[in-house]
C-alpha cells in the first residue's frame, strides 16, 4: 500500500516533465517512458504507448520494484525492468527518464558495438550530481538494443553497481536512461547529456 | 450527402492538425495538404494554396473518393487525387498527411532515381502502427517528382497495393505522404518519418 | 500627404511580422529592415537600429520614394534606397522585407564572387508568385557588400528591371531582401527563400 | 550601502535575461552567470546553481567590485571574479552575461590552443556597440579553461586593457563573456555572437 498524496506528487512531476522534454524534441512519437519513486517498494510510471507532451493523470500508473502493476489493469512500459532496476540498487535515486532524441539515436549508432562514449574537458560535466570540474571523464556506456528486456536489465544493473558514480546510458539506436534524487536534478541531467551528444556530433561534423 | 457534424469534426482535426504541423516547419509558405476521411465516399480536404498554420473552416472542403468537390466551388490541392487513391485503396485509412519539411526533401533529393530508403535498427520504427519490434525493414519508396497527378496516383496505387504494409512515401524534392486510422496515429507517423529522416541526415553529415 | 489609416495599417503590418521573422531567427540583434506601401509616393519602413521582435509604433516611419523621411526626425535605416528603388521599378510591390539569417548569410559568403545561385527542381518553387511548377529555375543574385547603398540600389535596379520575374537577391555575408504586392505574399517569398537556402546547406554537408 | 530600488530593477533584468537566454538554449542545465551593476561599488549577480529559466529574486545576490557577498549569506557563482573584473576595468559597463551554448562550446574547443577568433566581413559586425562598418575585424580570445578563476580573471584583465573595443571572449569548452552599458546592448552582443558562432560552424561543414 503506497501513500496516495506521494503518488499524485509523483504523478504530476511526470506530467510535467513530459511536456517539457516532448517539447524539446527528445520523446517524439509516444516514445519514452519515465518514472518517479513514491516510497521504498513503489513507482509511478508511465503506461505504455502515451503520447508524452499530452500526459495526464490517468496516463500515469503504479509498479512495484520487481515491475509488477499495483492497483492497476494498465500495462506500464515494456521496458519497465530497466526503471525498476535502478530504484533497486540506488535507494537514492527518486526519478528515472527514458528519452529518445535524434543526437541519442544517432551517437549510439555510430559508436562501436558494446563501447563506452567518453566526455572529458567540458564545462557543462559539473551539471552531474557530485562532479565538481570538468576535468573528470564522464563515461557512458551503450548497449545493444533488444527485445530481452530482463537480460538488458541485468547488464544495466552490473554496469552500474561496478560505476556508480556514472549518471546514465544510451541504448544502440534507441535513447538515453539518466536519473537522480528529485526530478529536477533528473531533467537537469538530461539537459547535460543533450548537450553533450549535440556538442560530439557538431565536433565530428566540423572536424572531418 | 455526408453527415455535416462528421464534416465539421474531421475539418477540426485538420485545422488543429496544420497549426501543429506549421509550427513545426513541416509545412512551410502554404505547402502541404491534408485530409480526413468523412464516410466511404466522402472526404475533408484542404483547399488549394492556404496558409496551413492559419486554417480555419472556410479553407476546408469535401471531396469524392474520385476528387471531385461537393457542395462547394472550391478548388481542392491539385494533390487530392494522391490522397483519395489511398483511401480508395485502404477502407481503414482516415486520415492522409502530405508535409514537406526540409528534411524530407534534401533526402528525397539525394536518393538515386526511383529508388527505396530503407531504415533499420531504430527503436521509433515501432511507432508505425503494427510495428512491435525494432528489428524490421521499413521502405520508403521515392517517386519522381511530376505534374501529371493522375500517374503518381496510379504508381503509388500499385506499389501500396504491392506493400500495404508500409506506412509512406517521398514525392522527389517534394514531401512525405503518410497516413492511418486516426489523426492521432497519422501525427505520430509524421513525427516518426521525421525523426528517422533526421537521423539519416546527421548520420550521413557525422560519417563522411 | 499621406492617408493617416493607411499609413497605420502599413505600420501594424510591419510589427506583426517583425515579430514573426525575429521569433524565426531570421532578423537578430536589431538587423533587418522592412517596409510596406502607403501610397504611389510613400513608404512606411522600419527605423534604424531598432529590436525587430519589439517593434511598436514608434519604430516605424514614413519615407517618400527617394528615401527622404516625410512628416519625421527620425532616421530610417541606412538601406532605405534599396527598398524604394523597388517600389520605383515594380509599382504592384506592396512590401519590401530585408531578413538576415544565418542561412542566408553563411550560403551568400559560400557564393563565388557576382555569382547567381540557381534553385531547380524543388516543388516550393511554386511559393513565389506567378510560378506554377518546380521545372523552371529560380534564380538569386549574390551582390557584394558595401557601404555605397546609393551604388548598390543601381545594381539591384539594373538586375531586376532584366530580370522582373525574380524575386529577391543576397547581399554577400548580409541578407536577403524579397518583395510582393501583400504582406501575406512577402512573407511566403521569405519562408519559401529560407526553405530553400536550409536545403542547399543540409545538402552541401550530407554530400562531401 | 546600494540603492534597493536600483538593486531590485538590476535584479529583474537578470531575471527576465534568464528567461530568454534559457529558452534560446543558451544556458542549459543550470550553466551560467549574469550581473548587472547596482553602482560604482556594487552589482547583482546570479547565486550558484540556479536554474537560468526559473530565476526569482531570491535568486539574485550582491557583491562587491572585488566579489565579496554584500548583505548576503548566499554564495556568488564560482565565477564571480570573472564579472568583477569587467566592472573595474571598463566604468561604463552596465551588464556582463556569461552563457553556454553549444555552438560557443564547440567553436571553443576546435580553436587552437590561447588562439584569437577572427570574424570579418559580416554585415552583423554592426550590431556591436561603437562598430560603424561590417569590414573591421572582430577578435574573439579563447582562453584556456581552469579551475583557478583569479588566473583567469587577471588574464581577461590584462588581454581587455590592451583591447578594449573587443566586445568578449570565450572560455575552451565553457562558453562566453560579453558585456555592454545596459541589458539590451548585452543581450544583443550575446545575439550577434550566437549567430556569428553559429555561421562559422555552418561554413566549417559546409566547406569541407
Amino acid at each position: 500500500m503506497f501513500d496516495v498524496t506521494r503518488y499524485a506528487t509523483a504523478a504530476q512531476s511526470i506530467i510535467d516533465a513530459g511536456r517539457f522534454l516532448y517539447d524539446r524534441g527528445w520523446s517524439p512519437a509516444t516514445s519514452s517512458n519515465y518514472s518517479a519513486r513514491i516510497d521504498a517498494e513503489h513507482v509511478a510510471i508511465t503506461v505504455s504507448g502515451r503520447h508524452k507532451g499530452q500526459l495526464s493523470a490517468g496516463d500515469i500508473m503504479v509498479v512495484d520494484l520487481n515491475g509488477r502493476p499495483v492497483q492497476s489493469k494498465c500495462k506500464s512500459s515494456a521496458e519497465t525492468l530497466l526503471h525498476t532496476v535502478l530504484y533497486q540498487i540506488f535507494p537514492d535515486v527518486g526519478v528515472v527518464l527514458h528519452t529518445h532524441s535524434v543526437k541519442a539515436t544517432v551517437l549510439s549508432r555510430l559508436a562501436a558495438a558494446s563501447s563506452t562514449l567518453n566526455f572529458e574537458g567540458y564545462e557543462l560535466q559539473k551539471a552531474f550530481a557530485g562532479v565538481e570540474t570538468h576535468e573528470g571523464i564522464l563515461s557512458v556506456p551503450v548497449f545493444d538494443n533488444t527485445q530481452d528486456i530482463p537480460a538488458l536489465a541485468e547488464q544495466s544493473k552490473a554496469w552500474f553497481l561496478a560505476h556508480p558514480e556514472q549518471p546514465g546510458y544510451l541504448i544502440r539506436g534507441h535513447g538515453l536512461y539518466t536519473w537522480g534524487k528529485t526530478m529536477a536534478d533528473c531533467l537537469r541531467h538530461v539537459e547535460a547529456f543533450e548537450f553533450l551528444f549535440e556538442c560530439e556530433l557538431e565536433t565530428m561534423r566540423a572536424r572531418p
